[in-house]
Parts: C-alpha cells; structure tokens; sequence
C-alpha cells in the first residue's frame, strides 16, 4: 500500500484527533489509527494516566481494537499512523501484529525505537519487519506536544506560587 | 529485593502453573507472575490464538493484573518472573511500568531482548532500567515448550497423513 502526501495528511490527521481526545483528559496527547483497506478499522489515545496502566499508549488501543474488528491477531496490510515515534513496547507489538507499514511525526529523542534510539521495525532479526516512514505532519503533531508540556509547566508554576503565598500567609498571621 | 535460589524457584514454579494453562488451550506455554511484597499480584498466560490478539503475552496479562491490584501504573518493587525471555513488547512494557527485576527461564534466540537479541531492560537511554537473570529453572521451562512444539508438529504430520490417505481412497474409488 502505498498513500500519496495528501492521504498520508488524512490518515494523521485522524490520529491527531485521537491525540486531542487525550488532551482533554490531561493525558500526554499522542493517538494513533489502524488503516486497512483504506478504512480506519483501530484507533486509540495515550490513557497510562486515567486507565493507571502502563500499557495504555494510543497505538497498543488502536491495534486491540484492529485486532477485534478483523477477528485476527494478523494485522497484515494494515498501516500504522502516530503522531509520535513509538516506544519499545508500541514498536514490538506492531511487529507481533505483523503491521505493513508505520508512519509518525516528530521523533522521540527519549524512547523512540523506530529509528532513533534504534529501529526494532525495521531489525531483520525479528520475524517480521514494517517500512517506517518518519516526519508526516511533523510541526502539528509536535506543536501538540509543546504546547501541553508548556501548559503543564505553567500550571505547575502557579501551583507552587500558591503554595509558597499561603505558606507566606501562614507565618505573617504566626508573627 | 533479593531472593534465595529457593524463592526463585517457588515464583518460577508460580509462572510455570500459568504456562500449562496456556498448554491446555493449545498456546504455545508461556506463563508470568508479577511479586510484590512477597506475593503475587499478577498472573498470566499467552492467550495469542484464543483471544485473536497479537498482545496477548503473559507478561502483559501479568502486568495490568498487577496494575489494577496496585491501583497505579507504576509497578515500582515489583518482580517479574516469566518462563520464557521477554519480547520487545513485553522487554518495553516491563521498562514503562517500571518492574523492578525480571527472572527468566531460557533464552529465545528468535525474539529475545532481555540479553539476547539486545537488552532493553538495561538499556541506560531509557528512563529505566530493571536487574535481569536468565536461567531460573531453566530446563523445566524449557521441556514445556520442547513438549509442546514436538506434539504439534506430530499432530501436523498425522493431520497431513490422513489427508493423504483420503485422498488416495477417492482416487482409488474415482478409477
């Protein structure tokens, strides 16, 4: 299967909306789509904090539920769309699932293991390798991220200044 | 956490129970428990085949029991003991969840990332990292599988016969 830049756009813009789903929860907005046959058939958003279990990323959801949808654990000629590269545990399941293809946005510099800290999809060890492609919509997928971890910051900022003004409080009516 | 050869070998002979589970479903037996405080707090079983989906690993089915049990993602002084070395998705989950050690029977030359293939569970790039040893009860973990992949490919071969034996009735009856 192969998608033309502008089907490539649709399908991530897809996962870009599961990422604003997890957004609204105050989770780490990622998401991703299972594509197959030109139809979504999983979709799924980050969940580790609202689920409490760490196995909870966007593509593990997405696959699942691929998996339901197609009563098989093969996921053959089903692509991949994430708006962030996917880490060692996302990454060995796509391979398990036998995913044709993988497309992300930006690179993770941290746990990336889909050609930045390593490339398990493409390891010629495993017994089955995906074509990964790096960089669609990479500035909004990014922006995403940026602007909830600028967010957070922020927030974290006003919670302490509150902390350190009732602290403050606190000792002035003590005096 | 330290454990005696004894201790280990009591939570081995815990993950092996689940393996037979899977046996006895006709998966290939692989069976994880997950210790906390000197109990077992997750349990599982490969249930690939039966439940159509590729994630489906004992250690997985281990972890998010645990997960649920402890209420929290983070599995922090956990063990995780597993009659078979990790996979990536399993090696990753393992790291997300933050276990603290793994205990593994033999060694999978085809897939493993606890030591063979690589080793992501010490892998100081990622933000954790888990203590590994390989080999615990080793042989009876291994005849589990050496069993049960010896009786399916005997099962094929008698599968194969019979059809072959049909199919020489109806041309015998055909001429």
């Amino acid at each position: 299967m192969h998608f033309t830049k502008t089907e490539k756009a649709y399908w991530m813009t897809e996962a870009i909306k599961e990422a604003r789903k997890a957004e609204l929860l105050g989770e780490v907005p990622i998401g991703a789509v299972v594509v197959h046959e030109n139809r979504i058939i999983g979709r799924g958003h980050n969940l580790r904090e609202t689920s409490k279990n760490a196995t909870t990323h966007a593509e593990m959801i997405a696959i699942q539920e691929a998996n339901r949808r197609l009563d098989n654990w093969r996921l053959e000629d089903c692509q991949l769309f994430v708006t962030l590269e996917p880490c060692a545990m996302c990454s060995g399941a796509i391979v398990l699932s036998r995913i044709d293809a993988v497309y992300y946005g930006p690179k993770d510099f941290k746990g990336g293991t889909a050609g930045t800290l390593m490339n398990l999809l493409e390891d010629d060890r495993l017994n089955h390798q995906a074509y990964v492609e790096q960089g669609v919509l990479e500035e909004e997928c990014k922006d995403l991220l940026v602007t909830f971890f600028r967010e957070l910051r922020l927030k974290k900022k006003q919670a302490k200044l509150q902390r350190d003004c009732s602290c403050q409080g606190t000792e002035t009516q003590a005096e």
